[in-house]
């Protein structure tokens, strides 16, 4: 037999139904804020994401699916969202569109081959917005408004907004000398990855999950001391909207994002849910990205947003107890008595489908009580029971399933029973 | 400049708003006909391809993205979506379920490598059903309404819905002796992709595009002679049904499948439009695949279903002149005068947005008269001023920009005014 990929999943009609609820909410929520869906494809050439995401980084050293096709291009699976949807816009020009700034959302599978563990997938489903164009703090309050909104109107609580700052080019400039100077002396207490890190990316040193409790890094050097005026303005502007929008959040000054495209705010949003064993889980990841247009050959513009896992959203929900309310939809079952009845049956179906009303019937040739169970599983709102007495005086009744009630009607009314 | 990948295609947001038209309309059609979604990983062991696309096809020996993974695994890229749906059946042991027939649908995308052409690309969308435990004549008609309906209810006419049946799997077989005995003869007029088919795929000489015109394929012998008296009797059934469904029809004996595991109903839907330059443009292809389950270990169960890309369905529409009645959906664009104003609009913005009106303002600095415009490209339905007068007096006027037509209101009822 053959089996699924190892690290991937079907999602089965149960869940499918939860999936398209969230997607339609999302699509709904963009709207709301004006933001315009974009599409872009699977695979990207293997150098946009070795100079997108950054050649240091875990995603493109090691989880990355690439390959040649079969013109000899390297290809690779993308593993994140926002360095196809920035190719796109400088292949497409997009800063020449007069509406400004271009305010986009994508949604769709995502893959990073990583060791399999609960909720972690190979292929995994990335939700995510970014705005370009725009270096302006309310645009940053924009899109933290909009992440709030997304996991509230979904009903979750215990959400924790963290944010940071790590200032313009220069700003992270001067804070990544003062942090090799800082681990320079001790680096050699610290893991490999960390001592490539350190003339690399040095603030990535403050991220080690194997270093974290070290002294060196409890006690290095804070971004926020190394912010310029202007970085300093931009910072407090952005946290002026956060309180007059009423939107609550905590200043984390070791959330930082190592590569150097990174400008401004950063920040996450945690599940902070004390009946979860005192785990935190980070539900959302965002941040400016001022630099990662130029990188990429493109117009000087500057850009933020953040993506989150739906797969990890529906963990969430999970753990919360939170019911999405998946409704079942069949409107009617049509139970046959005979052969006759069976072939106007399917008729009558085609007829009311046709008249939107969400209807199905018996093919497997199941015995009157056989279907009855069969109208029971699928939920349906209402049943009939047609056989030749029916078609023959032109009533039917129409049993409601729950009430358990019946009203006798015409046969040929029940396209307007249902309207 | 990093491009995007030959033969692939970004779907920017004035398209995406098609597609998303599009997509809920389909899911819409899927409840009305009691069909589940389902959704497959983007790529499968290479085997499952091999095995159920049919290692002779031209989609398994020339297009398919195949590589190895980390774990040195051969996997490709879905070529198309019934060989996963039908392993996820089996994985999930699906002929268990309570629910029979196991009625399914998918949309996503898929791969393959194939010379650049218009509305063709390597990575295309495919939204597909599959029917899976029923063996029921009314299930082929069911399946072939659906098909009719889908495309109805897009507003498309000039559609013509080909049918034929290649019988159980004794009828092939004889069937293909005969087609062996017939083309033996005159096989080294034929080109080389024929003469490999001989053996393998006698049915699929049928098709080829090169050699559509030799005589021998003008006067093969028709698989509607080689029918057994089950084979007749079921086609017999399909028919009467679309026949009881108003659904027309023509039959073409020449509309086969290669591959040993398709049996009994076979049908393609056409687009058959005289403006077009008489060219007919397949839209939907799809047919009963009884062998199937079974060549991939599962029970015997057997299954109908069909498939369609997105774009060729998008293409049908541009050709046609039909409009999808995509909608601009901003209702409320506000325009601001000055810091105070601008500071009070992200905080109303909000407030509207977490009340359900579709709002946005300007991040730009725009001078007002910009602002105008932007509210104008964005197709706002209202657009408000806001300035140190507005705020002083709790006064704004609410313009209707169709019409012109403007109201006085309270700044505070905003929401209200939209509620």
């Amino acid at each position: 037999m053959i089996n699924i990929p190892r690290g991937t999943q079907d999602i089965l009609p149960e869940e499918t139904k939860k999936w398209q609820l969230i997607e339609a909410k999302l699509h709904e929520l963009m709207k709301l804020y004006n933001y315009q869906e974009i599409r872009t494809p699977i695979f990207e050439s293997t150098d946009l994401f070795a100079r997108g995401v950054g050649d240091s980084t875990d995603v493109v050293q090691k989880e990355m699916y690439t390959f040649k096709d079969k013109g000899d291009r390297s290809i690779t699976l993308r593993p994140e969202g926002t360095a196809a949807v920035v190719r796109s816009y400088i292949e497409n020009k997009m800063q020449g569109l007069p509406n400004q700034p271009v305010k986009l959302y994508y949604n769709g599978p995502m893959f990073r081959y990583e060791r399999k563990q609960r909720g972690r997938y190979r292929q995994f489903t990335q939700f995510g917005v970014e705005a370009i164009g725009a270096e302006n703090p309310a645009i940053d309050a924009e899109v933290l408004a909009m992440v709030m909104h997304i996991y509230q109107s979904f009903g979750l609580k215990h959400l924790k907004l963290v944010i940071n700052s790590i200032g313009d080019i220069d700003s992270r400039k001067e804070y990544n000398e003062a942090l090799v100077k800082h681990f320079e002396p001790v680096i050699g207490e610290f893991c490999s990855d960390c001592q490539s890190r350190l003339h690399t990316n040095p603030m990535r040193i403050l991220d080690c999950k194997v270093d974290q409790n070290h002294e060196a890094i409890q006690n290095a050097p804070k971004i926020n001391d190394y912010l310029n005026e202007e970085s300093k303005t931009y910072f407090a502007n952005v946290k002026q909207y956060l309180d007059e929008l009423d939107i609550p959040y905590v200043e984390d000054s070791n959330l930082v994002r190592g590569l150097d495209y990174y400008t401004h705010t950063a920040f996450e949003l945690m599940i902070d849910n004390p009946d979860y064993d005192g785990a935190i889980t980070t539900l959302c990841g965002g941040g400016r990205y001022n630099g990662l247009l130029e990188l990429l050959d493109g117009p000087s513009e500057t850009g933020i947003g953040f993506a989150f896992s739906i797969e990890r959203l529906l963990m969430a929900l999970e753990e919360e107890g939170i019911d999405l309310g998946v409704e079942n939809n069949l409107d009617l079952f049509i139970v046959t008595m005979g052969e006759e009845a069976d072939d106007y049956a399917v008729q009558l179906l085609n007829k009311l489908r046709h008249n939107g009303v969400k209807a199905d019937k018996d093919y497997m040739e199941r015995k009157i009580k056989g279907q009855m169970k069969q109208a029971d599983r699928l939920k349906a709102r209402y049943t009939v029971v047609i056989g030749d007495q029916e078609l023959e005086n032109n009533q039917i009744n129409v049993k409601h399933m729950e009430s358990g009630n019946s009203e006798t009607i015409r046969l040929s009314e029940i396209v307007n029973f249902f309207n």
